[in-house]
C-alpha cells in the first residue's frame, strides 16, 4: 500500500519503521547549485530527536544523518538526495503485551487490520518516529529556498497545551523566544505553567493535548494551484499526515463561524512602501489593510503571511492501566504502556510542522515556476564554466 | 496552472468558468457494471443548486447535466465518463466595477496575480460555482458505492451559523431531518433560528458564517494509507479544496487541546453481535468502546464512524460598502457588491461536502482492493455473457 | 480503471466512445495569456478527420470542437481548457455480429475481458477516434509553444507503406511537401506508389502497415528528466499509446544493433556561429558534429533535432473473411468487418504522432522551467495592468 | 528535476550517482505477507554485476544490497521496503580529462546543460551503474508476483549482437540455455560467434551494439488500462529508460509494416483445454489462434506471451582516439576514454529488462485489482491470528 510520498515537484518518499533497522528519505526535485548543509540538516534532525528534555520519550537515538547522493563538493547536483537514519536504540521487549493486543486508541489495530500481520515493535510504521524523515526533507527544502532570491520566513510554536494558552506573541517573539524552553513556546510565563501541567499528566501516568500556531512569511503573492491543489488544500493535507493531529485552521480558523463578512473582509488599499513590510508587495501594488484571511484569498496567496493553527490530541501511549482486547485468547486484559513515551505531543511537533511547511511553500514554489526546477541560479540549457566548478584537485 | 484533479485511482478532473461556456468533469476510475442513474446525479445538483431558497443566491441556473461517456444502455462502461453542464445565467455586467478593483477578501486579487490576466465575470474559476463539478462526481462515487457490496452511508448537515448552534443529533436524525428546512440544519429549532439570522445579515447587506458535521458510516476498517495518504490526509486536503473553508477537524478536532490520554483513549472489547450495529465489525471483532477518535487511529479507518466538522468564513461578496483600490486609475474607491450571492455559505455547502466525501472514500475503497476497479462484481478477466448483456435488441 | 491522462504538467485529460455521444479532453496546465486560435484547433482536426480521401474511412464525422473553458476574450486565463467533440455519425448497426464473437486482433475481446461488458458499437473506448482528442490537445500545446520564445518546429511524414519505402527527405522537404498528397507522403513518387499499394489492399477486402518518420527542431538542449522520464521514455510511452503501433526508433533506431561505438559517436566540436543552425545552440557552444544520436544523449536533449520513427500493423478491420469465436453460442463463426474503416493507419496517424510531439515538448519545457506555467510572458505575481486586458468594452 | 519514480502502484523510487556514495531503492506498494528472499534480490544483483566477465567492466563492486525497512520476520509488512547498496570502488581520477570535455555521445554534456553543473565522477546519475536500483525493485516484484495465485514467468535473452543473430528459440530453451555463457543468448552456437565478435571491438577499443528478445509467460488477460496507461504504453516508456535503447517492438515489431490485415489478424477459437497451455485461459474460452499480436490487442493482454524485442546502441565510452570540446580552454582535443567500460551492452542488461517487465506487470496487476495491494493472500480487513505471526519468541 502506498502513501509514503508528498509534493509534486518536490518529491518527498520516505521509509522506517520505529524498530526497523533504519529510516529512510529521497529528496527528488532540488534544483542544482544550492549549497547544502549537512550540518544544518543534523541540527533540525536535533530539534525533533527524542531525549531532548524530560517532557519527552527518553528513548535514546542520535538520529545521525548520513547523505547518499545528489551532493558533489558541497553542491546540489539536481538529482536526488538518499538520505539514512540507522535505528539505534529500539528495544522491542516492551511491547510483548500488544502483540495480540492493541493499545488502545493506538495505530496498532487499524496497521493489523489493513495488512493482516502485526508490526508489533515500536508501532512499526505508524510510529511518529518515522516524521525524522520529514524533517530531514524539510532541512532541505529549507536551504533550496534559502539559495533563491526569495525571502522565505518560517517558524511555529507551542500555543496552548491542556487549559493553558500563550497570549498572542508577535513572529519576531516566536523566532526569538520560542526554543528557549523545553515546550517551545515564545510566551515564558505560559510555557512555564504548560511544562508544569505536562509534568503533572506525566506523574500521573497520562499525557495531554495541545496545539501549535505557525506562521510563514515572504510567500510570493500568487502560490496555490486552483481548487484542489490551493495552497490550503496541500497544506491541509500536509498538516493532518502528522500522526495525532485532529484540527487544522487557517487564519480566523474556528473562529470565523461567528464573524460578519463585512468584519472579516479586508478593504484594498495601495502599499505606501512603509507600513507593509510584512507583505510580499512593492510600493504601488494593492494590498490588503489587514490579515484575518491568513494570507489567502481563492486558495491563493496574498503576499501577508500565511498563518494558522493545529491540534493535536493527548498521546496515546500512558503508564495508566487501561483495558484491550487479546484477539489470541479472546478474552480482556489490563495493559500499561511502559514504554518510553511522549507526554504531550506539540514540543517535538514543531520542527515537523516547519519541516511540512517548508516542503510546502517550495513545492508551490517549484509548480509556480518561482524557483527553476533545473538549477538555483543562472541559466538553465547553458554551461557555466564558471559555475561550482568541480574538479578533481577539489577532492 | 494545474490543481484541477482530485483523487489516486477515482480520479475527477475538472474545467469551467462562473461566467464560461460550460462547467464540465471528467471522472475516471469508474468499474463497468454500475447501474448508472443519470436523474441521481441530476437530484444531487438541484440540491447545490442556486436560486433554491431566499437564503441563496438567486443566480438562475438549471444546473442540467449531460452524461457524455462511459455509460452504456444504463450501465457503466469502465472507461470515463464525461459530464457537461452548460451556464445559462451568466450577468457579467454587474462586475465592471471590479475589473480593475478587487473585491474585499475574494480571490480576484490572487488569481490575476498568478496569472497576469483578469478572469472577472463572476470571479472567473475561483467562484464557488466550479464545486457544481465535484456534486456531479460524487454522485457517480455514491453509486457506485451503493453498487458494491458495502454499505456506506454518508451525510451532513449544518451545525452552526454565527452564534446559533444546533444541539446534539444522532446520525440517523441528520437523515431524517436535515433536509427538512433550507438552513440544512437537522435541529428544527436551531434551523428556524438560523434562518432569521441569516435573513438580519442579509437584509442588512452582510453576511455570516458558519459550520458543517458530517459523518460516514459503514466505511470498511483497514482505509487510508500509511503516512501522507492517510485518511484525515486525503480528506482533510478534500475538506480545504472546498471554497472559503478555514477550519476541518476529526472526531473531537480542536476539543482535544484539553483531553488528557485517560479520558480520550478508548479501550478495546469485543463485538458482541448486538452493541455495535454502527460499527463495521463482525461479532468477535475487536472493537473500541468508544468513538472520540471519530472512526481514525494512526490515520486508518477503525470500523467506527468516520465524523468531523469543518467551517465556512461569512461569503466575502456582499452589498455593504468596502473599499478597494482600483489598480489601472491608481485610486481607491467605494465598492459594492451588488450581483447575486449567497448570505451564508454552509447550506449549500452540505452536497459539495458529501460528494468530497464519497470521492474520498471511493478511493480509499479502490486503492484498498475493496472494490474492483475494472468490474464492481463479476470475476474480471473472464467475460461473462450474462453480464449486463448489450445487445441491439436493447437499443 | 484509469489510463485516460497524459502529462505531468501540461496535463491531458480524455473521455469518449466511437458511438459515444461526445469525445471530450480537458487540457489543464495550459499558461494565462496565450492567444488561442480555435480555427487552428479546427484545422488540425481536420487534418485527422475521417473521410478526407478515399484511403480513409467514410464515416462522415464533422469533428467539431467546442472549446467550453479557459478562454477570455481569445487569451488563455491559465485555467483549464474543456473541449467537446460531438459524435454525429454513428452506425452501431454494422457491429452486430461482433457483439458476442470479437473480431480478429481487434481490442474487442481484451476490453470484454477486462471489463466484464462488452461496449461493442464501433470498438467503443479502444477506437482510435479517440485519438480526436490528443490531436486537440496537441493544437493547444502546438500554440503555447509558438507563444513562448523558443522556435520549436515539429513535423511527420509517412516513410513506408508495405514494401514502398520514401527516399530519405530532409526536414524542408517534409515540411513543404507532405500534406500534399492524401498518403501525407513528402516523397511525391513514392507517394503515389504508397498510394496505387493501399488501393490494392483495399480492393482485396485487406488492409497494410507502414511507418512514419518524425522531426523535432528547436528543441532546447537540457530537456528530459534523468531516468524513468527521460526524453525517449515519455515519447515511447506517448508513441506505443496511438493505437496499432508496434515499434518506435530514435536516432538510428533498430539499426544501431550493427553500428559500432567508433562509427556511431560524434565528436564535440564548438558552434563556428554558420554550421549549426539547425541546432538550439549559441555560437561558441560545445555541438556535436552529427546526430546519429537522434538529439538525445542520457535521455536529455543536446540542441540537435530530435527524430525517430514509428511502425504501425495493418487495421485488423478489414472486410475479408474471418473467423470468430462467439462466446454465446459456443460456436465459431465467419465474420466480415464491413463498416467503414482505414486500410492503412499512417496517413491519419500523422497528425495524431505530431500532437503527441506537441504534447510531450511542452511538458517537458515546462517542468524543466523554460516556459513559466503561470504565463507565457511577462512577471508572474504581479499583476500588469496592460497584460490582455480585458474590460466589459470587450465583449 | 524529477524522473526518478516509476510505477502507479508499485512504486519504485530511486537515487544514486556512478561515483556517490551509495545508490538506493525504495519500493512502495508491496502487499504484507510475501515472504521476502532477500538473497534472491543478491542473486538478481550479481547477475547484473560488473566484472563477472572478460566482456564487461572490470569495475570491482560487490553490489551488496542491505534492506533497511518494509519486512517482519523475513515477511512483507505492507509498508515500504527501502534498500541501499554502497559504491566501493569508484575511482574517479580516470575522468578528469572529461571535466570540462565532454565524451562523445555520453550523457556527459546534456547533464551538464540541464544542471549547470559537471557531476563527472563515472557519468553522475546518467550511469547504468544507476540500473542496480531497478534490477533489486525487480527482484522484489518477482517475489511478490511468485507469492501471488498467478504464475507468471518473465525472460530476456540477446538474440543479436552486431551482425550475429542468434536462431529463434523457443520460451523453454531462453530459460534452460540463456545463462550458460557470458553472453547470455541462448542459442549456443549464436553465443560463441557473439563473445568472439564481442572481444574483436574490444581489442580494437571500439564498442558494438545489440538486442534483447523478451517474453512474458502467464499474464492474465486484460491487464493494462487503455489509452496512454496502456501496456505498450508502460513496457515502452520501461524500456526507453534503459541506457542505450534505441528501438523498442512488440510482437511483429518493425516488421509488421509490410505484413497485410489478413495475414496479421488471428482468428478467434475455443481453449479446447489442450492445445494452448501456454496462454493464460480456461478450456472453453475464446482464444486467438497465433501470436503475431504478441499478446496485446487494443493496449490489453489477451492471455498469450507479451513478447518484443528492444536495442541498445554500442557503449559510447571506448578507448578509441576521438575527439572532444573543451569548454574552458574553448580548444578542441583528443580523449580516450580508458576507464573500465563495457564493450556491449545486453548482456548485462538482460536481468535490467527482466526486472522493468517485473515491475511493469505487478503494477498493471495491482492497477487491476488482480493482488491486493493491501495483503498477498487472505481477507484485507480482518486481522488473522495465523498469518504469519510476529511474536517475540520469533526475534
Amino acid at each position: 500500500m502506498n502513501g509514503n510520498r508528498f509534493g509534486r515537484l518536490f518529491q518527498v518518499t520516505t521509509y522506517g519503521e520505529s524498530h526497523g533497522d533504519a529510516m529512510g528519505v529521497t529528496v527528488s526535485g532540488v534544483p542544482a547549485g544550492v549549497e547544502l548543509d549537512e550540518e544544518a540538516i543534523q541540527a533540525q534532525l536535533d530539534r525533533r530527536k527524542p531525549g531532548q528534555s524530560m517532557i519527552t520519550t527518553s528513548r535514546g537515538e542520535p538520529d545521525e544523518v548520513v547523505v547518499n547522493s545528489g551532493v558533489q563538493d558541497g553542491y546540489t547536483t539536481g538529482t536526488p538526495i538518499g538520505m539514512v537514519i540507522q535505528n539505534k536504540d529500539a528495544r522491542s521487549g516492551k511491547y510483548e503485551p500488544y502483540v495480540t493486543a492493541p493499545r488502545p486508541s493506538h495505530g496498532d489495530y487499524t496497521y493489523s487490520a489493513k495488512f493482516g500481520t502485526r508490526n508489533w515493535g515500536g508501532g512499526g510504521r505508524s510510529s511518529a518516529r518515522e516524521t525524522v524523515n520529514w524533517v530531514a526533507a524539510g532541512a532541505v527544502a529549507e536551504q533550496v529556498l534559502d539559495a533563491s532570491d526569495h525571502d522565505v520566513e518560517i517558524k511555529a510554536h507551542v500555543n496552548r497545551i491542556g487549559d493553558v494558552e500563550a497570549d498572542d506573541v508577535s513572529f519576531e517573539q516566536i523566532l526569538e523566544h520560542s526554543e528557549e524552553n523545553d515546550v517551545r513556546c515564545a510566551d515564558p510565563e505560559a510555557a512555564a505553567e504548560m511544562q508544569e501541567l505536562i509534568e503533572r499528566y506525566q506523574e500521573a501516568g497520562d499525557s495531554i493535548g495541545g496545539s501549535i500556531y505557525f506562521e510563514c512569511r515572504g510567500v510570493p503573492r500568487g502560490l496555490g494551484a486552483p481548487r484542489f491543489d490551493g495552497f490550503p488544500s496541500r497544506l491541509g493535507q500536509a498538516m493532518f499526515s502528522i500522526p495525532a493531529t485532529t484540527g487544522v485552521e487557517f487564519g480566523l480558523g474556528k473562529a470565523a463561524v461567528n464573524v460578519s463578512g463585512s468584519e472579516r473582509n479586508e478593504d484594498w488599499t495601495f502599499d505606501d512602501g512603509e507600513s507593509f513590510d510584512h507583505v510580499e508587495s512593492e510600493e504601488g501594488d494593492p494590498v490588503p489593510v489587514g490579515n484575518d484571511h491568513g494570507g489567502l484569498q481563492g486558495g491563493i496567496t496574498t503576499g501577508e503571511p500565511v498563518y494558522g493553527e493545529a491540534t493535536w490530541h493527548a498521546p496515546t501511549s500512558i503508564p495508566k492501566k487501561q483495558r484491550s482486547a487479546d484477539w489470541e485468547t479472546g478474552e480482556e486484559k489490563d495493559v500499561q504502556v511502559v514504554g518510553r513515551h511522549d507526554p504531550v505531543l506539540p514540543p517535538r511537533a514543531v520542527p515537523v510542522v516547519e519541516a511540512m511547511l517548508y516542503c510546502t511553500v517550495l513545492d508551490f514554489m517549484l509548480l509556480a515556476g518561482r524557483i527553476n526546477p533545473d538549477r538555483v541560479d543562472g541559466n538553465p540549457g547553458q554551461y557555466d564554466t564558471d559555475y561550482h566548478p568541480s574538479s578533481p584537485d577539489n577532492e
